[in-house]
């Protein structure tokens, strides 16, 4: 069959592997649409952006392996050469053993975490905690969703309603970062809240917020394009950092205190320090970014207004099934995330590469691999 | 009157001011048992730890005005030279006008925070947040407790019962940082607890640790004579972090995961750079230190184990008199903290001079004014 995998920085191939075989509790799936994760911001530019599984492909094609393991990773044992896709949707073609749950022609959502299942972390619940998780199709193996078939587990899919089309499958993923980040944080409804960044995952918190009633929501991004998108999708305000005062704009417009939450997505000191001073008394900035090193913060500038600074990973048990039900309800609209469709032959020319020279105009390029609603 | 005033770095003067009038709303008190705010790890050592409230009467005098102001106080216009002692109890001398529920001989523990009541922040009940706030004694005005008499308002004003002695009342302020600091952490019963640093504020967060029911207490300390403070006061485990792996320790400890909550009483890098990775996914590192300057953290440490970083100030309302409570009904037994016992012509010499050539012997020096039990 074909797949798209990846060898290391710049080398991403459309090659023929094996179809893979189906085991005891898992099913065989038929990729519909694969989402690629790559519009943070990206090298180069002094505002360096990777985030958590948005970016992730796009970081390891340009900068990798980082993520994807050059040692058997501890659980699946797999190393690079990785099939890529770890965003996606598809159709059940067949079930293993002991499924009884699921049947051909299903559709669904995949959540790709790999979790072991018996660290404390994963006891606790908290899989995406799991100390030594990993991502289908990214980080782990099991395959991904760029090739015209992947074996999996029961445990990753995720049933889509009749009224959830599988190109909108391919967004739960990155909806359910923004999803988790919102439902963890304290937000609650008549908060206002700062989003830096307005990228996928900037966007998807937008959507989060909005199903959950914000609003009073500033998004600060330096993009014209995405400052746009942001608004298009419920942002009230939207700040350009480089050109106004974003701790003083936050404050004006939230009783001279500033905003109860921040969502970090970005990733940027500069955008961190004027977050910390934008955020009101035990307000508190969650931190969904991937940086690339550490960050300094001012602990006394947190004490004295008792501020906190949280990381959030990912997504854990309940937000893909809350945001495909946000979605069928409607109270979630994110179609218009989709900026590009293109093919399995043009994964690298059509998507990374857009990626890398056209990222303002994109939020979310899908791969239509087997295609369909 | 007598009182000892701060006027600048190593001038420290005991000399004769006016007599304060009372005035509407306010009592007269004479002053009884004054602690001194210093034993945190000070200047010259790698290890520069100044608690809020603990270490700033001394961080002043080696080296302010920091924090005594120079310029008039937002909320009471005054300058250096003031009154220092802001952890005090004393005795009712004289009521003003309108003032009904107090009377002279009521004895009583004295809440600092100065704050203008109108900010955001108060009007949000954080008056430790207050936007311009300050400390009596310390970095406001309206007197301090190092001196015959000071007139302040009732509402810095908390009665001592019966059963709590005036010696004792001189220790509910810092002991209510602890308290808050536990309060408003996520800290419950059954949780493991790591505390960096064995002086005093390290100390009053055992003791509400302990009221609060805590079995898991692990301090890291570097001095021997602290971590013995540290046992007596309920510590289960002592830590020197030169000498042992502070994250293996507390993983080893805690089922492999680390501890629930750290509070960091020290303000070090190293320190910080330890809680991070011995915390265990969700939880939370609690900064009650004042740092001297900008941390550095690792934002994808907390990200990918979900930990929180916060800050938390002095004590809000509620923690003087839960403290108060917590004592008189026996459940918190601070009594081993005076560690010694001056006169007011003594506070420079026998105080400041000893919190900083002998700090590991002592916990909490109590200034005598007027005494009595």
């Amino acid at each position: 069959m074909k797949a798209v995998r990846f060898h290391g920085a710049n080398d991403l191939r459309y090659e023929d592997i094996p179809v893979p075989k189906v085991g005891k509790g898992q099913v065989k799936v038929r990729p519909a649409w694969v989402g690629i994760c790559g519009s943070g911001q990206i090298v180069k530019s002094h505002i360096v952006a990777h985030l958590l599984t948005s970016g992730t492909d796009l970081h390891e094609y340009m900068g990798g392996p980082n993520l994807c393991p050059t040692t058997p990773h501890p659980i699946t044992g797999e190393t690079v050469p990785l099939t890529f896709g770890h965003e996606f949707s598809g159709t059940i073609e067949e079930v293993g053993e002991e499924v009884n749950d699921y049947k051909p022609g299903d559709r669904v959502a995949i959540q790709p975490i790999i979790y072991d299942g018996t660290c404390g972390a994963c006891l606790d619940g908290l899989h995406n905690c799991c100390w030594s998780n990993g991502f289908v199709g990214l980080s782990a193996g099991w395959g991904g969703g760029l090739a015209e078939h992947i074996v999996i587990p029961t445990t990753t899919l995720y049933r889509l309603p009749d009224n959830v089309p599988l190109e909108i499958g391919a967004l739960i993923e990155p909806l359910a970062v923004g999803w988790h980040a919102v439902k963890i944080s304290p937000f609650k409804k008549g908060d206002a809240v700062l989003i830096l960044g307005g990228g996928p995952i900037g966007i998807s918190v937008i959507l989060a917020l909005k199903a959950k009633g914000a609003d009073k929501i500033i998004v600060s991004e330096l993009s014209q394009r995405r400052q746009e998108f942001a608004k298009r999708f419920g942002a009230d305000h939207v700040i350009n950092p480089l050109k106004e005062d974003v701790v003083k704009r936050c404050r004006e417009l939230c009783d001279g205190q500033g905003v109860h939450v921040v969502y970090d997505c970005a990733g940027v000191q500069a955008g961190l320090d004027a977050a910390v001073h934008a955020t009101r008394p035990r307000g508190t900035i969650v931190n969904i970014a991937i940086w690339e090193k550490a960050c300094s913060i001012v602990p006394n500038d947190l004490t004295f207004k008792e501020r906190k600074y949280m990381g959030v990973a990912t997504y854990a048990v309940g937000d893909f099934q809350e945001v495909i039900d946000a979605i069928s309800s409607g109270s979630m609209k994110p179609d218009e995330m989709i900026t590009q469709r293109i093919k399995l032959t043009e994964v690298e020319e059509k998507g990374f590469k857009t990626l890398i020279n056209d990222k303002d105009n994109q939020v979310k390029i899908l791969v239509e691999v087997g295609g369909g609603r």
